[in-house]
């Protein structure tokens, strides 16, 4: 499984690539940080990371696209700006009809460090160690992206179970609901 | 000035067009609400709603896209949504090398009625007054998005008289340091 990790930012906007093996075997293909210059104009901004993420997405054909999942608890301002960058990167996958997860920094911290408040230093150095790369990935971005794809291909199998589990739940309501108009239906009729 | 008025929004997006005439003089072209189903995948809605985007766009060319600016204080996850639909909206307009500009609900709503605190009943009355339209414009997302557009043309001679300010202080600001730097030459060469 190939995913494709995006850190969705307006200044800094961190993409990575990972393949995903057998087991937790993760390898790293590619990773950079896309940066948009703050004195142009938002629609423009979000042009540059839109052109980006495409060209990305042409050239490593993912299977799935893992982006951050913002909260509005941090700057108000800064939030808006991300959100905005994300919904243009998941745009770029409908159209392609590539999948989109999305996970919340604490689930990423915790699958890489195995603790979900873990710092931007102790995410830096796990992602170097599980990928097995020589030099530290920098800036954060650039580690927070490769840290969202190998959160997403270790919490891949435990996704699929759960959409499973989901749509079995939801056929066996169908059958049920499909049960029990046949049965109104018969009580109607026996009146 | 055709003016593409949007309030954003992931369940219902408000999308208008009028065209400004001299003065004050405001005529209405279209108006309508997209919807995308809630139990669809965030990327799928985000590129149902960029679909009817951009073909209003290139259906009715308007001059410039005005997008209601998304504040924080409302409730978290609509906040998010609309953010990333926002993006979206104003992406398809990049991408046409349209203008956008963003207005406040309360930059709208003292536009309309005068009153920036208005209600949405006071928008809509005032909104199908002003276009003089023979029914209220329903949902409340549809005169919104009137409202919007009917904002923009209103501000935007101001809107274009601080952008020539704005430049003229660049500019200078550029010939002073320009100034500066000469002055400077000449007494390092002097000493």
């Amino acid at each position: 499984m190939r995913v494709m990790g995006v850190d969705p930012g307006l200044t800094r906007c961190g993409l990575s690539v990972i393949e995903g093996g057998k087991g937790r075997q993760v390898t790293a293909l590619d990773v950079d940080v896309v940066r948009t210059p703050a004195d142009q104009a938002l629609h423009r901004r979000l042009l540059m990371i839109s052109d980006a993420v495409e060209y990305w997405m042409d050239t490593h054909r993912p299977d799935v696209i893992a982006i951050e999942r913002v909260f509005s608890q941090q700057n108000v301002s800064t939030v808006m700006g991300t959100a905005q960058a994300g919904g243009v990167i998941a745009l770029a996958a409908a159209k392609r009809d590539i999948d989109v997860h999305f996970h919340t920094p604490s689930e990423v911290k915790a699958a890489v460090t195995g603790n979900g408040n873990a710092d931007k230093a102790q995410v830096t150095a796990m992602v170097t160690r599980i990928l097995a790369l020589q030099t530290k990935p920098t800036p954060a971005d650039a580690a927070d992206a490769l840290a969202l794809a190998i959160c997403h291909c270790w919490r891949a199998p435990m996704i699929a179970r759960m959409a499973a589990a989901e749509a079995l739940a939801a056929e066996q309501k169908r059958k049920y609901q499909a049960r029990l108009k046949v049965q109104r239906a018969r009580l109607k009729a026996a009146k």
